[in-house]
């Protein structure tokens, strides 16, 4: 089997989420937007798909991709990591959009064999338990405004059978407070009580002192992880933090350099438990970080969602224990967010889980009809 | 997919390969031996193969597997990895024992979706380097009983069309002896020239101090690497012999554990090179180990021949170079040696290469009118 083509199919949505000016989702007014859809095709007919890329990206991947084995993933993998350090596909090939091609990679494999990519992995598990991670925090009335209105939501979630909880609290130019913070954290505690898991993922920048005071305040409030509230180039800011603390410290998340930055984070003893995600380079590398934290008896907490992530933590009883649910707001419907797929990836089940999607590849079924009708080209 | 049963089916063939009382292959008289193939079947008809295993292993294994999914290794493997801790699974389920069960579900995967292994795994390369590796020193005439006898099958091996060239020397009670081992790399060297890559791996267990003389001699004949000279143990001897050699230092090769053994050999620094194979837990933790390694930009090179360890070798750019082709032995004909096969799995290509077997699963073809044969149950 051959690939014959990579092409970037972009079309229009309507969509209730903005972003603020450091790119944080929020609600908003409905309003037009797009989004793209890169498809791999072979000359069997067996095609793969991932949501996400761009027609830059797809130039430059081209003349990597065709003519090769689709199942040779890794040697694939590997050029298009190489091609990275330069010129255009800097940003063509950036992480993100790596992650987009290699997933695509993954689906047609899945595709061609009948099987889900977990599967294809060696399954560990068929479901996953999921935390409700919100939106950050914002100034809409009975939104995520307040202590109160966290509080509120947490609650909510609860009742609809999420067993753990995650704040993203307040970011420029709403913040950063770490009172604030805390404050968020104190009254979410105190509204669900003892027995939900709850953790923070606050300001990504802030000084050593105000993490440290955070993360004392977390531990008395027996939060179950502390996510990134620092500068992750700054490891030695890290190191500093975990020493400290005894509520497990999460981090890197948003650190260029895939497994190998995990892996010196490791030796660094920078943080408690990792953190990757098969957006950030794809599953091939998603995989290499997984086993690098299997390796040193290291947890690893998989970041955000998607069909790939789920994929992932399918096939992973080790290292990781959660699948990452949202951005969840009061005001947003989660599941009306994906109309181009037939249904969501990630329903919520009994108990607080989600299911593995269960169809050959990353599992999604992709809304053809939906695409064609709002295609831009 | 279900899987139903696994079963030992044990065979005679003939050998004309004796072991030591050490352990070590040496050539001698033909004789009756046995061999055992690992199977493993399911309710849709396909099944798994891998050479090895025993009907122990079944017994303890059989309540773990049958009615899971073959495709579910991951925690198949998992709970297998737990079983070894006590009891009759610590030698039932010894990791050379769990590396067949892990290699024959790989097995079974590839044969149910019509991909040899390292297409499932995302392949890298289709072929691969070898070198020749002998058998341990002996007494035999014109055998390996003397640096001339290792000289003169070097050049047989670069004739064959080798392009490198690694050798065992002397064991008890033929050794060991760090000047009879630097004899045999010095005249291995001198007969075959400075082009062909030359490696020693030299008895297990020697002093610091001769390892460092063998060491520094290597490095004046400039060979590629140097293997596991001391008892694997003891990681100290290795951190200090490590940072006083410039020629790699090899190992751990027969340490117990795993990528956990391979991750605390990186975070010592006790080896430049780190050493795996899918003999010994399989193709899963084998997997788990080089990904560690690329993390940390560690080469391994991996121990060993067979389907198994080709097949991971074909999805691995990086950290791997090399096939292990043997053990050879001027008086052995290596391809003879699988009669069990339609056709040797490793025959060597123009250029010194090996191809990774395309046929589906581990890639090899059973002769099943020969067991049957020579079945003993």
């Amino acid at each position: 089997m051959k690939i014959t083509d990579i092409e970037a199919i972009a079309f229009r949505y309507r969509s209730k989420i903005v972003q603020d000016e450091e790119g944080h989702a929020h609600p908003g007014p409905e309003h037009d937007a797009t989004e793209t859809l890169t498809k791999v095709s072979t000359d069997a007919g067996v095609e793969g798909y991932c949501f996400g890329g761009s027609q830059a990206t797809v130039e430059v991947a081209r003349p990597v991709l065709v003519g090769q084995d689709p199942f040779d993933r890794e040697s694939i993998w590997q050029r298009l990591r190489q091609y990275q350090r330069m010129g255009k596909a800097r940003t063509a090939l950036a992480d993100r959009y790596l992650g987009v091609i290699d997933q695509a990679l993954w689906d047609l494999a899945g595709r061609a064999t009948g099987l889900p990519v977990y599967k294809l992995l060696g399954g560990y598990r068929d479901k996953v338990l999921a935390y409700a991670s919100t939106m950050c925090g914002d100034d809409l009335p009975d939104g995520l405004d307040t202590p109160e209105s966290y509080a509120d939501f947490a609650q909510s979630c609860k009742e609809m059978g999420y067993t753990a909880f995650k704040l993203h609290t307040w970011m420029s130019p709403l913040g950063p407070d770490p009172k604030h913070d805390v404050a968020a954290c104190r009254a979410v505690r105190e509204r669900v009580g003892p027995d939900t898991r709850l953790m923070l993922d606050c300001h990504h920048d802030y000084s050593r002192e105000d993490a440290l005071y955070i993360g004392r305040a977390l531990e008395e409030l027996d939060y179950y992880w502390f996510e990134e509230p620092m500068n992750e180039h700054s490891i030695s800011s890290y190191v500093w933090l975990t020493e400290q603390l005894s509520i497990p410290v999460m981090g890197p998340e948003t650190a260029e350099g895939k497994m190998y930055t995990r892996a010196e984070w490791i030796l660094r003893g920078a943080s408690d438990i990792s953190r990757y995600d098969v957006w950030h380079g794809g599953i091939t590398p998603m995989m290499k970080t997984i086993h690098l934290c299997e390796s040193f008896g290291v947890r690893l907490e998989v970041h955000g969602g998607g069909p790939g992530n789920l994929q992932v933590l399918g096939a992973m009883g080790i290292p990781g224990e959660y699948y990452e649910l949202g951005l969840l707001h009061p005001f947003i419907d989660h599941y009306a967010r994906t109309p181009w797929l037939t249904e969501p990836i990630d329903p919520l089940l009994p108990g607080g889980y989600v299911r593995i999607p269960q169809r050959p590849g990353l599992g999604m079924e992709i809304d053809w009809g939906y695409i064609e009708r709002n295609r831009i080209r």
